[in-house]
């Protein structure tokens, strides 16, 4: 037997109406932290039409929640479960993970939404919802691709392992539970949003926490007291500064089309409980990013070091330090050599699939990828057809074309990387 | 019969045990907003039992719900009353409205207390404790002049109308229902933390709250969002410029002593929901201080027309421009002549009793002074023994003997002002 890419691809045109009305049914479950046994469903259902074995549990255990990565607001995830699926090979080949998350991010501001945020709405050449790009897109790719190789009678020589997990955008809890359920195989693929681009860099990052203190005292004299806001106003331009010297040392040309490759967001403000009294306290949330080159420690002795140089600039600051914690997300790095054997058998699959050479980039925002490379031991590659720069953000939409484009890329990449079998 | 000020001071020194009783009763009763009935009780108490005759009542109605002046962040009462005692005069005297609040301010970070907040602890020549000196300090003053004349058997041929208030703190509710309810005189006093100077000008003032806008985003690629807090950051700068302009303006003598006469103190920001994303909205609030040469209006146009030069700098508030409010509390500000009669008396006794010159000044901030001047027509002169500058403030305190003094300079003064009975 010998498939080619006009034969997948003709099966992508076809079952195209099959592959949207299925995104749709994911992007409609709002599946965000707490709420993503409905999307798990759909999936667990997918994965037992296509044949494969179905591993459903919900991540839990001491190896997990006392790993130094664990990373988490809960500690707890019931009716929040994993799922993989795994498709045994027939033997003698490159074993792969296909890795993709279903939890999404709170949709925001409703108002700033032009389609309700879980419509799956199809306009043009887009579908719009929270999750279509970040990544249902990408997860429907997979079952895209792994349905066409069945139904082209294709059977593989290395063993197929879909991981759909929940936590990566809190820090990674679903995907380092099914690295330590013992899950291993030669390469990884997450199709996470990259346009098309191929990540064999993958930025990190962490949350922090700032606490600045003030002194209170009545808004009308308020010459007498010390307005936290206006120190916190100080403490965001440091930031600021951090951030230029970071990306000053970046030279790597993976990073060339970035704007700013290890960006520092702060995300939350909150301080002040009276219009009337100077405020004595405000809270600030952010994340950083950390790349592939520095560990974790490296960055946050970093932050906390250059923070400590606003004591010499402002008095306040040397009797009333800036407290800081690292909470909540984090995101390792993680890095694939350009010339590994896997990269290479995706390079050429893109470019036989789409004409043209693939972009390579570093990433600009973390994934499981630093987890399955560092605690799994397993090269990654992050590549996947949604819109990076509408990931998070209101109206989030995908281009539909791209999703049936990756799902031919990894299903020759499927045939490629784990061969086929000998007597097909 | 005649009273003189030896008598008044003999009285204050035999009864300075009783005073510093009553004063710390009244500051354990933690007379937040909604918390006012117990110290109000003890006020009830205090009124009859120096005879006068007690109005005890939950403010209400449409008359005052309705006023254009009305301002609180409620508008049921229950379990908040105020008090209203009259002393009948034996007729052809000028009449006193003696005005105090019993609510307190929240006690703020109760870490940066020494002693417990609510304690009313003595150390030294001080009593510690949130509302002493704002204004339970001074209420005690009124109630000490008060026994003290009594029990020295004075009769004033003038009304003595003591008025003990809520809703001070969140923009004089209870004044203006006292005003409504009918209660006039010829002169006010208010025994607010003036640190013992002589307040015949008292600042007005208003909240507003700001909506500033930004464009969400993956933190990861900030750059392709606009931070809501980044763009409050120039607000604020811009808010500092304009508080600069109005008070250059400032030439009266009676701010000579005060930094900045009119502030603006922006006492509560919030902003973003999630570290990982760049904010989209943030929430300013804060006081802004009104002189008693503009109206509220004035003054409220002068922020708003400000504000909106910021869309010149920056096109971003051009499309997105910040949306202002002016809600909750609003003092009116208030002024007496220097020469009025009321001003001459306060002043020959305050040099009576301490021997030296007072200090005239202008309040810092609002006071229910305004509401009496400007809803009742009354002429309000602002006065008292607590530290204007721990008002609100951790480890407010107030010096008892300042307490004693003021008492003994309201005694002089309403024999003065009201005047003694003919066959006393």
């Amino acid at each position: 037997m010998s498939i080619d890419c006009d034969d997948i691809h003709r099966w992508m045109t076809d079952h195209r109406n099959e592959g949207i009305a299925l995104l749709q049914r994911m992007v409609q479950e709002a599946s965000t932290q707490g709420n993503e046994s409905g999307v798990q469903q759909i999936v667990a259902e997918q994965l037992e039409r296509l044949g494969f074995e179905v591993d459903m549990w919900e991540p839990g255990g001491d190896a997990l929640l006392e790993h130094p990565y664990f990373a988490s607001p809960r500690r707890t995830f019931s009716n929040s479960p994993n799922v993989v699926g795994v498709l045994k090979g027939t033997g003698g080949g490159r074993s792969i993970i296909l890795n993709g998350h279903v939890d999404v991010v709170p949709e925001g501001d409703t108002s700033q939404w032009e389609h309700p945020p879980y419509s799956g709405e199809v306009v043009g050449e887009k579908m719009y919802g929270r999750g279509v790009t970040d990544m249902k897109g990408g997860n429907v790719s997979l079952f895209l691709a792994l349905q066409c190789l069945k139904d082209l009678g294709v059977t593989l020589k290395g063993d197929v392992i879909l991981q759909s997990v929940v936590e990566e955008e809190s820090g990674g809890a679903g995907t380092l539970a099914a690295v330590l359920r013992g899950y291993k195989a030669d390469a990884a693929l997450i199709p996470e949003p990259t346009n098309m681009r191929i990540f064999p860099k993958q930025q990190g990052s962490m949350w922090f926490r700032l606490y600045v203190a003030g002194r209170s005292a009545h808004g009308g004299t308020r010459y007498e007291g010390v307005s936290a806001i206006e120190k916190s106003v100080k403490v965001l331009q440091h930031i600021r500064e951090l951030e230029k010297v970071r990306n000053a040392r970046i030279r790597d040309p993976l990073y060339e089309r970035t704007p700013i490759p290890l960006p520092i967001n702060v995300g939350v403000i909150e301080g002040g409980k009276w219009p009337s009294s100077v405020p004595d306290l405000v809270r600030l949330e952010g994340r950083m990013g950390v790349s592939p080159d520095e560990t974790m420690e490296q960055a946050q002795e970093e932050m906390e070091h250059w923070l400590k140089k606003l004591h010499q600039e402002d008095g306040w600051f040397r009797e009333y330090p800036i407290q800081i914690e690292w909470f909540g997300a984090r995101w390792l790095p993680g890095a694939i050599d350009t010339d590994h054997a896997f990269m290479r058998v995706l390079v050429e699959q893109y470019r036989h699939v789409l004409g043209q050479e693939p972009v390579l980039e570093a990433s600009p925002w973390g994934t499981d990828g630093g987890l399955l490379t560092q605690v799994g031991d397993i090269p990654t590659v992050v590549f996947g057809p949604g819109a990076t720069e509408v990931a998070h953000y209101p109206n989030e939409y995908i281009v539909l074309d791209n999703v049936f484009q990756t799902a031919e890329i990894v299903a020759m990449t499927l045939i490629q990387w784990c061969g086929l079998t000998d007597n097909d």
